[in-house]
């Protein structure tokens, strides 16, 4: 059922019941290519244009009129021209008293105008049922058929009876009309398609400045130190070696971060002692884009796991195992196995790989459709218990990782210690914090205060009011 | 579009045909958190409280009212109070008839009462519409206004004009609202919230079982028969070694497990010649449970793919490969290439991952998002014809696995023999039945049945019947 | 709230003011699961057949009648007769008249019937109001409760009071009603539930076909040239290196395919100096395909990825790794780090898994839950933006890949070049023709067509005019 209507030809129409008209005030190339749809569709469209005669490449079933000729013609009145043009319609204020006047237009940046275009518009024809509606879609997409993207039409107005009409244009269009309430929705209608993931840019710049600080830390440690030193080349491993150091670090270091505020949050709610007072604005907004730093953080997991996946692919490891091997054959020095060695190596990677696991689960409940198919109750379980259980288990896979030379001083390149250092800081603050938050006497603290109780309450019985009202 | 109103403050309406007033009868967190959504989305708030003069921390906006004065103030009134408390309402019943009651309430068990408490309520004030609402939705989301879980507000009541008031509330409170139908849908609705994953019980527990089987089976062959005969210390095999056979059978067995039912149940029809006796229950359940089955089949057959994939990175690995070719080194014996060892090695790894793509495939379809894209006869095709394909390509990797080793009684210890023979049992017996049911006669017998014809029908003419109705 | 009223059995219905009544025409198997269906919701159920008295299986609570006794009971008859049998309907159209008539029926072949059942039907029985719906729903999801696939319930029709009424039943049956328009929807509707993959097909068969002739390719290549010339037993490359070399070739050439339409739409438009002319059929079917083909291309990719993975396991690569290494210690030959030989492979395989990475990206951003959750501008810069970035990283992937070998012609075999230089062919094509189209003066000319400017245009304003219309 992708296209309704989409290829079809401006149809015959024999159900000579439905034959409503449509209004479309302006000629451009929204107007046109909605016009268009919608005559596919089985309306009739009439054009309302300044220049009626000089309107081209539109319709040929379509007629095109003066505003005012054409505004008598139907009920619904669609404007397709920019809001700086809204002037003229002071003077069809007449024609247009108690008609739907559907306005789809955008703006060039967020918040332009003090109040949203619908508005302004609402108050310029206060006779008519503003509707705001269609302005996520594009003129391609009506055009092509290919909606792909997007398919929701956001609706609001404050008349219902106009805005019913308009949800039946948008599903007859094929499209997915989804009722915002009243006008007051229209500024954000309007800002919507003007966002570019807003949610993601604070979790995008500060992976992107993680990885560059990790990156130059590993060049220093890694490539200039042995050059200094040992006039030894490794810049090759800027390819592979170092971005399968950064990679993880940032991993680890969003995933503690996705946790953190929850934890500050709990914290400052034992200290207040009350849950009834805002959090800093701060806080509120890092708590608002978990999900994102959560992600992001999956992304540089998964690009660890493939980076180390081929590691016996590469030519550097090939060449140093077959050296390591003819220098023991040369050297007939015995190779007893370790079996300490091997229990290291093989737990790291083992839980490595279950906290991958874990994290692609979350990943995976987070996808819009399947996160609303699962309750509140679910949800809290995969995303907070599971949550911790993938923080605990990449932790520990860095911490195993470590082993033996972890903070050995011989480590130590010009005083730095190695980059997976540094990713610990944050993941252990956060467990340690979460360790004591999960003592059974603050726990409780923490349960009664998110039910409501407070610590300096002067309504000292409110906590038992909380018994009987939800 | 994420959140209508949430960060708003209480907005100075000025579209004054709006203002509608909505009652809340308790004041506990819920109560006042919805509350405050409600006054931040242009509505009026009237709380009903049993003392008034001591409601704290309620907005400043909302009005604090004894019940049935704060009854009197709108049409429609949220019950914030729980179950146990609902008599006092009988003292109201004049107050709320005609007035629309919004049952918010969850319960701490599933089916703690005999019938819910929407319907308990509507016998308790049989003049009001009761509408059940809003039970899935927590205080916290409606208070930060973050909600990356369910949106869902399932509505259902027996009066339409009712429901629809509340699903508009939903609505412009950002909500997505859904009409369940009549109020005998409530007790379901009320249960929703106190479930956790109820489908994904079964086969979480199979599959830990199987689990816990094949660990201790595995342990006694590989860990303590080398250290009891050998002396040899095997524990480090714990970590990636076991785990690595363990996964793979517990895949093989529960993607098997996935397809038994419908073979069974394929069986059962041509047996009792008819479809229009009901299967056991067990069989019912199992085949309720079978898309929850095969995805946690595909999260084991995930990790064994990982940690697979790691084998030539681990210690004990390099360090055997080192020694192997050292040794040859020094007996300087030939190391001839082996065609058919090639051939063995190279395709049990190819079926093998041609299997688990089409696995991960099995999976991607499963997504509510794509599964609703798809019509029945492409699920169907996808599901049924893809997945015996998954099924076959699987137990064919482990058959060739397996390759000349297989059932040779040099690979006994203890007279227990590979774990993987084990787990090919199931997988090859749903094969063979598959591989019978659809010979010729019998699959045309059972596509008889299917469409309705009775072997022992005294209405003989039914098959025929069957041919003009659908 | 997967099933609603799936389990209960018929309901002892004490809310007496629901019990609406509705008719089925037809004791089919589909009629039947219907019927019960219906009546395990709480409705009364008749139904209407041929021979009432030898109607066998119906369920015991509903009454079966005569067609005219049973239309007359209630004002809702859905029809589960086949088309075929339509024509008894005419001896009762009185008794139809202004009755509700759903037709579930569907066809046996897509474009059966030169106009579709519902409006042959509603032809037929001019006095009714005809519903198409429920013809996507099968009879052994309504028997069983098991809904996984699709439960949406695609209603048109022209009566919206009758449309009404069926969405409220699909409804309360736990279904999807989804509004789709008039009555001349209900071909598309009948259509759906006979497609298989309809889109799938072009990019399914195109990539079977390049997957043939690439395997038949490196056969001669790899497996032939060495047998024919050093009588060598390639023959186990089958099972893993072509694969291997046959599916990224084939990823990256579908993932070209994906971008060429979009260049050569391009370049038509600027030669043609208008967006206002149709382009050719196949371009608009290839434009159409674009998301199967790329979805197609990306599962090569994952099978590339894990092919390459599982290189280190293989007996071959294993054996040659020894025998490389013995070879050498006999020698006793110096084995020097080449730095360039590290910096060539670990930069060809750095390339190819953030290649790969952003295509899981694309991957998942076109997945339908995620693609309704972006805007047009979001959805856009990722698949064009990130599209074309992973094209260039997959592209620079194969080159560097090449590295030294590349148009050697020592490679030439039987005079055929390496297979992945023909894979270069395409991609590069596209890229060298993007590289041209965003030289800033043709991008300008470009960007002016797609806002609306002709070159030739008569009306010289229309650009003009296309700054005061959207």
């Amino acid at each position: 059922m992708e296209k309704t209507c989409a290829d079809a030809l401006p149809l015959t129409m024999n159900s000579s019941e439905k034959q409503e008209t449509v209004c479309i005030f302006g000629t451009g190339d929204f107007g046109r290519s909605l016009g268009f749809k919608i005559l596919q569709c089985g309306y009739s469209v009439v054009f309302g244009s300044r220049n009626p005669e000089m309107s081209s490449l539109l319709p040929s079933s379509a007629e095109v009129l003066s505003y005012s000729e054409a505004a008598q013609k139907s009920d619904i009145i669609i404007l397709t021209v920019h809001r700086e043009h809204y002037d003229f319609l002071t003077e069809l204020i007449e024609v247009l008293n108690g008609k739907i006047l559907v306005d789809v237009s955008n703006n060039l940046k967020i918040n332009q105008y003090p109040e949203s275009n619908a508005e302004y518009l609402a108050q310029l024809v206060p006779g008519a049922h503003v509707v705001k509606a269609f302005n996520t879609i594009s003129a391609w997409a009506l055009q092509s058929g290919i909606m792909d993207a997007n398919r929701q039409v956001f609706v609001c107005g404050n008349n219902s009876r106009a805005k019913q009409r308009v949800v039946d244009i948008a599903r007859t269009l094929g499209l997915t009309p989804l009722d915002q309430g009243s006008l007051t929705a229209a500024n954000e209608i309007e800002n919507y398609p003007l966002q570019l993931f807003p949610m993601w840019r604070v979790p995008f710049y500060l992976s992107a400045a993680l990885c560059v600080f990790f990156f130059f830390y590993c060049v220093i440690r890694e490539v200039i130190y042995p050059y200094v030193y040992e006039k030894e080349d490794s810049t090759f491993r800027l390819a592979i070696s170092i971005p399968n150091r950064v990679f993880p670090i940032t991993a680890l270091t969003l995933l503690a971060l996705v946790y953190l505020p929850g934890v500050i949050a709990a914290i400052l709610q034992v200290y207040r002692g009350t849950k009834y007072r805002r959090f800093p604005g701060w806080l509120d907004h890092w708590m608002l884009c978990r999900k994102q730093l959560g992600l992001v953080a999956l992304g540089f997991a998964f690009l660890h796991v493939i980076y180390t996946l081929v590691i016996p692919i590469r030519y550097y490891v090939r060449w140093r195992i077959r050296n390591i091997t003819i220098t023991q054959v040369m050297a007939k020095k015995d190779n007893p196995f370790s079996t300490s060695s091997a229990w290291l190596s093989d737990s790291y990677v083992s839980l490595g790989i279950l906290g991958f696991f874990l994290f692609v689960l979350l990943g995976i409940t987070s996808l819009p459709s399947v996160s609303n198919t699962v309750n509140w109750r679910e949800f809290r379980f995969v995303q907070s218990k599971l949550g911790f259980l993938t923080l605990i288990l990449c932790t520990a896979h860095t911490l195993v990782y470590g082993g033996k030379r972890f903070l050995n001083p011989s480590s130590l390149r010009w005083y730095l210690p190695s980059a997976y250092i540094l990713a610990l800081v944050i993941p252990c603050t956060v467990l340690v914090m979460k360790f004591i938050l999960i003592v059974p006497c603050i726990d409780k603290t923490l349960t009664r205060i998110r039910q409501g109780w407070e610590r300096n309450s002067k309504y000292s019985k409110s906590a038992l009011k909380g018994k009987s009202d939800i």
